[in-house]
């Protein structure tokens, strides 16, 4: 049992919280990472309440001055967390009433911890996206570089992870390229939906002060005021909103490092990673493993887990403010902060990603990579496609059984299947010929990523 | 076994796919509904290739009338599906060839199924998206008008489901529309990423033939070319995004039922719907059941359900296309189907919904609803306001213990709480006083509703 | 950068593993919870290693002093957690060869992290199942007594949240009953299969020294070897077992925790719940909120999560270990809390529950509740189920438009719907003459309820 | 607008259900297909309706003829299902009453549709239950047959997707033998707890009638008596439990897939596969794509999903029956088919894997896969396991370096590292010496994999 019950609302009460409950309720040990935004908020709240009367001016200075007293302690690692005092927020006022006295009683005339939390998390999650959204182009960037320095690479492409055609190792690294361009988007439009206040909802209905909107939601760089009172307390759309965003790009890595961890193998030996993204084994002394992919596609689950529960969460809540609310602290930080520590470990990764030309080009010789420039050749030819793709089916069966890829069967060999192939059939089937042959937008060809790596720059610079 | 292989890839094989195999394998089941779409891309297609020289214009001709009145044959329900060509487009394609001879077979050139069904599904979501966007803005458009027609009606606000405050209905419900208002716009913004065209990255790396993709694009009324081939045909973001929007809005429409449900009961009824929205009991004689808020509130989980499975299916694919991908059609087509039928429900029910503004007023009367009211009158007097509130909640406990309400208790007895208050705070604790004081952006006052109305018909027309 | 490559395995590295991505892969800040686990797996291991000769008596001595040692350590709080070892297993050797030299580095003999990190987890979830199955059984001795005592307790019973027949309070509070008994099966069934041994599979496929693992299985009280190695380190069911059986739980924990809230509400009132297990709110100062259960309800959003998380987790790994394992922990862990957290709230809460009975009893009287029995009777006159039913269905149309409940109807009224309808039809519409009725196991009759705890006492008791 | 009120509960009712509605609430599409349950369930009903004398012997017989004929309709395909009678229930019950007049009305005496449907799905997924678990133990024995005959040949055991230690292709098997022995386990579990009988439970609270609960458990073969009428009509804790382990058992089918994937692609070349379970690409010719496995690997995330949707369906619903759970069948029915299709494709196909030995062995010998055999011959003589690890690491280092493996360096270049190094190490560095001396339960050695076999055969005989 604490000893007596809460300071912020217990005059109603007759028996104090269970001390267990006390801390199954709680939320600071989480909620206390809200810290700077809850200051931000508060002053400018305190600003606001100045000027339109509520407060004195000397009781807003005192109470400001208090607050940032309050940030330095905090910052200082000297300000003494209360669990009975259930949250950030009244942790911090009821500091802030031992520090400058009955005034910072004042601070919260006009709001409820209902429209405080919601404005705060906003503004955390703010920041936060801005700072994804700085490592996604940082990661774009890379993939920009080494594309364009491996844009004659050749390597198979697959499909199925089945030979398919021959690509170029630029052309794949774009596709990453284009992936985290739709993250980056999504973010935007996230953040938008998130840049806006809902402080002057107050517990529920707005509040019988003469507050001003408009004062604190510029004050706070808020981009627009909620519309509605009962919606503004219980929104938590952004949050699933963000967490829908971040799976999506946890996604994107976790197909990303599937391939990297691929490309890693003895069986593939498409790339090589520096020591410094890998780890070892505790028996093994052999194994250098890719451990940087290999965690970031285990991670997408946990996000993938964050949205799962929000949604959860959120689907049979009447309106407005539930206790059940206090659960969207935890899985939307978690997801934050693996999405923007995936990323930073993926931007630092990138660059320094050695591919082995040699490998990749040895393996797009195999497979009958060329087989659909076979079968684009006799249609020129004049033949209908669907006739050709037989054709060539029946030449790669005596491939396989004749252990021969196409560019390596005499033309007499290749005349069995169809007589209008002549002696200039070599020449399409080259790994150059291919992927030069595919020269249009999003097309292999190496111009067509060097175009696309510029598009790429010029995307990432009017940003 | 199917006694040969399949016509569209079968030149390789040695042996046909194993009967059971054929049907587990095959997708024409659920993708014939692409039908229209697959038809329109492929006209489109054709166009563009004569356009470069790959058709003939007769050629051309011939295509686009075979594929029309496959569309007449499809619409008049006598085409015959065959599982055996696993999918709709084989099946259409198929039967082009059947009736316009070896021109069919032209058709495919320079596309592969890889960028076709992934053009279909696109051009099916974005109609169905504007579909959705109808029906969102016909919901909207009923709870503004009901609003208005309620904006003096008083109800108790809740939070924890205990009473708060007074609202009015009418603000209760614009707190719906703000939500859905959310929804439209994150649907449009997913309309945006929907709407780019895949076709023209063929198999995974582009095409040999001369084709140009923003002829198509044009035709198509796509607002972008995809960027890179192999992400192209492997992109399902936007399936997913649409999916994560439509969890959102099915979560809105949950958090909505659960709301009606609650109001239709025996204990709160505020509300009446009409008998036929509901169902009876085929053993109580008495029951008339909430049905279709149930429904809608247990639906919320099936799209969810879709969201979990996509991004799941996704998550550990190579580039470029997997067959893995066939599994995206179905979660897609039940999460639009879901939440388009659940809109519709609710469109026509909102309209339908009768207030029992008695029952409301009456409720609101309970519950200590004005008791922040009382706090906000001696902050005005003077006192800090959290010593406001620890006076109030010691009267409200001597209501409790005395079974009164604060309005009911006599002045004398308030003042035993605090010798500030005076005569005047009868006024304040009326229903009518508490919420015309919150007169400010997003308040309950009966003023702020009326005009947020108008925002909203405003927001509409501007669609 | 860390000043040198790891030494568990640096002898293969070149360059040391980057500070950021030392940071990003180390597992000690959630793993060393499995502390107490590690040393008890290290200790079985050692000794068993000592009988099969592979280490001496002195050495098997020496380590598990040293380990004994350690353990004191980290309770005293003095042991020094270091990020650049990795996890729990790495600080936890390197403490113990810098405690007693060369010897400590034999006991990572004939094991690898791999078998030893899997031993350690269903070491420390089998734990924590029978603490909570310890929870579970004292939330169920809370519900029989309530039900009980509240036997002959009459309220509403619902579907669809209208009002249906009436039914017992006890009868109402075993069904919860029901639902923890299902969950206490389920995870005594969970149990079976984390408790089976990987220990001896050493990193994926054996190992070379002279192992016994009966006897390492024996001193660790495991049921079963794990039969195959390959699987033994990288099977994660049982983690994945428990986050559905927890789902489960909690799910039942939500829908107990929707009916408490809607119970305190003022529409309902039904219950009272003491002031300890409620917290109040910051602005509304009569409020009183059911903060536990509405917590709860919130909380199984995140185990819905883990699971989700975990599944996706697993699901795309070829064989055998793979750093994505590591994201296993975290999920299970937070799981494994919510639900012991959850569970022991409610076993200290459900013995406070403060039936209202009249306001149940009130409630029971209105909404026709008795219409079933009605029609019943109409039966046993000899009248056809169905005919009946439409029957009573027209009293209650005229009931609703009349505001007459049933009973409340003179005998004339009654009888214009059916002239079988005599005076004893009274007895029929009373409360109890309808719960008394329904008599049959599994029925509401309060002799059923009593029946019912009875068996209940008798199941927990043989536990 | 249906021209009347629904027959089953239209009493009450002044307005006929709005057509829309009647078929969004309607669920006769997908419940019709458990008709042959509900025909079981009801037989059964009208067995013991007639034994506890509440029908005659002529009346149980005309409602047991009636319901054979309709059985017989059904699966004859003349039986009209109606949309506006809702229901499989409603349907069949509406056909007897035609056929057989008022007697038919009485077959609902005793029960409700709540207990009925949630009897139906009980029966019907006992019977899906045992169709599953025989497809497990059906591929299982495929299995162990070519776990048998491949119990010599060698392959790369991988950790990380890199070369970890030589293991047996019939050990790799073996893992998938015993993830599907969990799976075969905890089905059985579930199977237990679906096989318990609601029907009793009425609408919620039992029923006025004599009915004897014993005599329907016994007729339908049901293991217990639900305890609980409440519980009774709203558990569906038996299909969650089973999405739940269809989820892992897809867990296991997707990663073997994922393996079955690397194995066919032109780096690893391990095994082929028949064609008859793949498919080829409509434009590339010489494709032949693992068609099964991708797709399995797909078919996961539908069944997480509806696990998904389950547990947010049932999560916040209060007792007893509420429509939301209408919802239950289309996820249960999808789980239930694709988990059956899935195993019943693998099980077909495992039979037809072709291993290509000689790739395997070659793959083995590449990677320093025995370097941890070289440590462990270093531990034997007299080092530190520790020690041995980092000297090992120094010459893989020079390994990779100069290109040779192992094996291949000479003693003095081995003896570099270590002067314990003998002539006799090179018996070690082989394959079959490094799987042979992993020799005890669980370990790769060819005599254990033989061993685990019999076990396996022993276990699947005494199911």
């Amino acid at each position: 049992m604490t000893d007596k019950t809460n300071q912020s609302w217990g005059g109603r009460f007759s028996e104090p919280v269970d001390a267990f409950v006390a801390r199954f309720t709680a939320s600071v040990e989480f909620d206390k990472r809200l810290y700077r935004h809850d200051i931000m908020g508060s002053i400018a709240h305190a600003t606001m309440l100045a000027k339109v009367g509520v407060l004195s001016e000397a009781e807003r200075d005192t109470v400001v001055d208090g607050l940032q007293a309050i940030q330095g302690e905090i910052e200082a690692g000297t300000f003494d967390w209360r669990v009975d005092l259930e949250d950030v927020h009244m942790n911090i006022e009821a500091r802030l009433t031992e520090r400058v006295g009955v005034t910072g009683k004042k601070l919260h005339t006009g709001r409820s911890r209902n429209d405080q939390v919601a404005t705060d998390i906003r503004l955390w999650l703010r920041d936060e996206i801005d700072a994804i959204l700085g490592e996604i182009t940082r990661l774009q960037q890379g993939l920009l570089d080494l594309a364009e320095a491996e844009a004659n690479t050749l390597m198979p492409g697959f499909t199925h992870l089945q030979t398919a055609q021959p690509v170029t190792f630029g052309h794949h690294l774009l596709a990453w390229f284009e992936m985290l361009a739709r993250d980056h988007e999504r973010l935007v439009d996230c953040r938008k939906r998130t840049n806006r206040m809902p402080l002057g909802s107050a517990a529920l209905a707005g509040t019988t002060y003469p507050i001003d909107r408009e004062i604190t939601c510029e004050l706070l760089g808020f981009e627009a005021i909620s519309g509605n009172s009962l919606d503004g307390v219980s929104d938590r759309d952004f949050a699933i909103e963000f967490c829908a965003a971040a799976s999506l790009a946890m996604m994107h890595l976790s197909r990303f490092s599937e391939e990297l961890v691929l490309w890693t193998s003895a069986q593939f030996q498409f790339i090589d990673l520096p020591d410094r993204f890998c780890t070892g084994s505790s028996i093994m002394p052999q194994k250098k493993n890719p451990d940087v992919p290999e965690l970031v596609r285990g991670k997408s689950g946990r996000v993938f887990g964050a949205l799962t529960g929000l949604l959860t969460l959120m689907k049979g809540q009447p309106l407005a403010y539930n206790k059940d609310n206090q659960e969207d602290k935890e899985p939307l930080f978690d997801a934050a902060d693996t999405l923007r520590d995936s990323l930073r470990a993926f931007a630092d990764m990138v660059p320094a990603i050695r591919p082995k030309r040699e490998n990749m080009r040895e393996a797009a010789l195999r497979g009958f990579s060329t087989a659909t420039d076979l079968a684009d050749y006799l249609v020129r030819k004049g033949l209908p496609f669907r006739d050709c793709h037989e054709i060539v089916g029946h030449a790669v069966r005596y491939g396989v059984e004749s252990a021969k890829d196409l560019a390596e069967m005499s033309l007499d060999e290749l005349r069995r299947f169809s007589d209008q192939i002549d002696e200039d059939v070599f020449a399409v089937l080259t790994l150059e010929g291919s992927v030069n042959a595919r020269d249009h937008i999003g097309g292999t060809a190496p111009a067509q990523v060097r175009a696309a790596v510029q598009r790429g720059r010029a995307s990432l610079a009017s940003r």
